[in-house]
């Protein structure tokens, strides 16, 4: 498996440097005769794109994705998608002085080390320009899902650094505001918060989750191919991730096996701590993650590093950061889990594509 | 990829059920001219062994490990290595009821809808027997760090229940007892705890940490191969595991960018929030992991189900359970942490072997 | 992917060697629900076993082969498929002298300098013996394509040393002779060939064809997943091969373009030059894939090399061995075929699972 | 692994179709600091290139090749390194009538029912452009085997039609004639041959032949990895091949044993029958492989077929084509010799990177 693809059927493989002429993917293995197109995936990136509010980043990328192959009068044809990106915004000479100096928390030094060259212009490989062609993949994945099995998914901010937000949401107020904020009453507060910390200099954390709803009972496969197991994978291999949960996550450590194992009815499921997936396959209930991202670590306030020289500096990066970058992640996370669930119902077709519908089927 | 099968270069497959005449292993890629018995195996499964304590399940298996292949007078040869191990206590006609009866928090009612069968004895594929052959294979995994690289793996029990175990501490505490507790005071109210869950016939989740130090700098690969989405992937896919964090994991949602970036100085880094990696790739520092287990599903607590026809029936669930999964689950996750740092130093000797060493090298 | 497995979806992992305790495989991906049992694979075993004529070598193994996982009462479950077969007629003392001699013609030498390291009993992992899990493994892929989709995979002897047969075939003589040869007229000269060949102590090479009838038009995949190119992989994978053809293969050289394609009509092609595949997708004509065996390394018949000092030696090599191990090599072909055939059919409806039957269609 | 990529640790992915608007790789797991320029990709390039001479199609690409990431400073970086080329010549008019007609020996009526959609012009991604990408990735893998291993590979044409070529040759004479014919009394009769193939309006077949010389004893690994096994599968994958052979291919049919089997001297083996592979691992001896193109379907000359409606039709083939193939499949070739070659030394440097060099040494 190449070390910069994902997937098991559905492949994404995907190229590209911050400051480089452009960045890419290939998708392989996706089914032929489906309809996208170019605006409809832009459409999905401009969710991720910068320089979109003033919470974000201010570096302007058009995003205009190209499809360059794969495709046969607006259909897919079974072959190989590649989708490109020029990167028109790139501004290098922000970052001449990170050459000779290893950022605390950014992938300089281990970049520096392990390959012996690096690319430090905007961080190179190792920047979150690369998740924009998760975003446009997942476009085609989410399209597909929605299509032919009415799946649903949906991402969130949960919290912001010691805000949180109440999540019973009606999902339209999430995509009202510039947060993915399901609390139409904390909007306000985000604001407030981020406008401090805008001034201070300093960024912070976010926890965000996604759910994918419609899902049908099955997919995922033991034991090294489960559903849960690729959906980590998939999540933390985001920029910036420190963790990953499915369902109840980290509160099942307080848990009583009596509180969390999942009760059955002939109505439904009674809870869904297990997040969607049990054994690694999905139960038809809602699949539930939720992904931590750290603070942006690019930050205009001084901090100790050291050199190419190994002596001690202090540093301050410039260039154009996002005081949060678990914002913008969002719309990674729900490409990444539209990826997951799409690439185990391809595998689920092939190994299992002739075993009869079984009763009873529980509602989701 | 075969969907029983995790790693780059140094590949471990998995076969077996619970109650079928074996479980065993291929591990593949494993360098030639390294030695190990089976003995030693054998010794690192009896820590993950059930029958042990008081506290486990009361089966008691042999875990009598052959090698089939791929050693040879004592050495392993470069092919594949093959473990075998007989089941010699399996009781299926514990599970007679289970096969018309969809245990909830199970992998029951999911196995029967994906595959239309079900091996139920016992849990069939989706028991935690399978994971006697990921201790088998890290023991390789952990006997190579060690002597090739002087890498330490650790694991221990954070947390059970609502009980924390003070983590400050000396090593050999951690084998001194029988819930890898490293919190000698922790001892006594950890058995007065299980004790009493016993009696209630509950169970409860638990928090499980590993620490591996020595890790060069340098391991882990953009962006799909990434040492800390290997991880997550790994411990994800161990049994009722539901949720994974490096470093400090969901922590970082409310810290601030000044406080989460490990600095560096001359000396060495400030503090690994990052948990010993950045960008994918190990810094140097310990590589930090925590992961999550949920309580057992199977109790004898009656609890609400479905069967097969779709009627509710009350289930209990009788056979030899485990009050807390999460503290057998400990050399598992030290096993995957093995692996997963193992197969990364192949992979990165195979890309970057003849990358000169670089200055400077921070202090791990 | 692991060094020992082979296919995308169905995939087969072996391990063991000559004189190991066991050689045995891993059958991942196989769907559930499909009947087989161990004497059926057994039966595919003894066609392949030696022992069975006096023109194959003499080892005599029992092939009792057991099924270690993935079925429950009778039926496979989904979960991979573990086979075990313990060797019972392995006669290490006849191999001592190869520890410090390379025959020629053998992995002896390679293996050597690779791992530096070698299991000389036998051949270690290099020995034939591995193609009994080939055979074992495509037992159940060759029962479940006739089973689901009638396609019939027929091997036979096309030409041994300078002896062609006579390829009008009824395939019912085939399995009449113990050289799988065709042509009836053929067989007496083949035994005396033989005779004569094994008085002289020399071995031979032969030339192997196998065929596949009713295989779906439009299996396989651009461009690295084709059929024939992983057939051309699984061919050349079994020992002692040097050259794999498709359809008219070496032939093509002399062709010319209105000779070679393979005119269509609407009751048919009008030949079958392509080998039933075009573009690396089947296009429902017979697969036919060709592939020769080199004459056997081993013989009895002083020839030169040098020891593990590097001194020049004249070897004479005892143990028991195939003067033409060609023979032997038809049903590990018929295996391969199937497992291609049926790896591809999974991969198919993975990805085209709902791709409307297209008309026209030509009968294959 | 993707259907479109190729590779174990170096991998290869393609994509993009013949008239769409480019065509393009993903060159991942390639070493880090090693020195390569877009021109000296593009002098590869231009090998294979159509439009160099009358015998070759007229398609005059301008084979522009941009390198899009994992470069900096003229150097790699590790990181995955895009190559892209925009198709300026495609005609696409040309090919209106194809979108009705199956072209025999050609991919048209199996993509048609494989994906129920097929891009009809210029072969779409079954078009040979496809392997521009290949001998632009091995142009990186040639150089850099040649820079740190010595290894040498050269490929030629052996046989067009009936006309051989005298095999002991003088290497630059390869490349100063447009057929790659290493016999430059040959030539002559060459251009004759196509002279008059050209007037006839037929195509005819060729063999090809590529060695490796200076490859390292070692490479390849048991059993579904071997070194043989994967150039199989390298070579079967180029458009309009039908067989592969390594060293003495289909010629071993009729070898005894005692002429097969390569002897060994301390001054060397005594032939190269093996063609530098035993037990799927390199002897360091040289790797020959041979390889036999199909003459184009592609024909002006009227065959018959049928339309989409199932009709029976006439077909005749405009657009551009070679009459040959073979000839420029020489650079393809080449390169998946090397990539192949190179992937082995890095899969090798994973396993086997501390292995102590053993004696004795034969050279190779």
């Amino acid at each position: 498996m190449p070390l910069n693809s994902f997937g098991h059927i559905l492949t994404l493989t995907t190229f590209g440097e911050s400051h480089g002429p452009a960045i890419g993917c290939v998708i392989d293995g996706f089914p032929p005769g489906f309809e996208i197109t170019a605006e409809e995936i832009r459409a999905e990136l401009m969710r991720r794109a910068t320089g979109q509010s003033r919470w974000t980043s201010q570096r302007k990328e058009a995003e205009d994705v190209q499809i360059l192959s794969g495709m046969f009068e607006g259909k897919t044809t079974g072959t190989p998608i590649a989708l490109l990106i020029h990167n028109t915004d790139a501004r290098s000479k922000d970052y001449t002085k990170i050459a000779e100096q290893f950022r605390p928390g950014h992938a300089d030094y281990t970049y520096h080390h392990k390959y012996g060259i690096r690319d430090y212009r905007g961080g190179g490989r190792s920047s979150a320009r690369e998740t924009a062609m998760r975003v446009a993949a997942g476009a085609l994945a989410r399209k597909f899902l929605k299509q032919r099995l009415g799946v649903e998914i949906t991402g969130w901010l949960a919290q912001l650094g010691e805000l949180s937000c109440d999540e019973n949401f009606d999902s339209s107020v999430i995509d009202s505001n510039p947060f993915f904020c399901p609390d139409a009453d904390r909007v306000a507060d985000l604001e407030e918060y981020m406008k401090a910390l805008w001034k201070s200099g300093d960024s912070v954390g976010a926890l965000v989750r996604a759910r994918a709803t419609g899902v049908p009972v099955g997919l995922g496969s033991p034991v090294y191919a489960k559903l849960d197991g690729d959906l980590a994978a998939a999540m933390m291999s985001i920029n910036a991730t420190k963790g990953v949960e499915i369902g109840a996550g980290f509160k099942s450590v307080a848990h009583k096996g009596t509180e969390h194992r999942d009760e059955i009815t002939p109505d439904g499921f009674l809870s869904n701590h297990a997040g969607g997936v049990l054994g690694g396959i999905s139960t038809g209930q809602p699949v539930e993650v939720s992904v931590v991202f750290k603070p942006t670590s690019s930050l205009r306030l001084p901090g100790r590093t050291v050199d190419t020289n190994g002596e001690p500096v202090e540093i301050i990066t410039t260039g154009r950061h996002d005081p949060c970058v678990g914002i913008r992640a969002i719309p990674i996370v729900e490409a990444m889990l539209a990826l997951v669930i799409m690439d185990h119902w391809l595998l689920h077709r092939a190994q299992c594509g002739d075993v009869e519908a079984q009763e009873p089927r529980i509602p989701g």
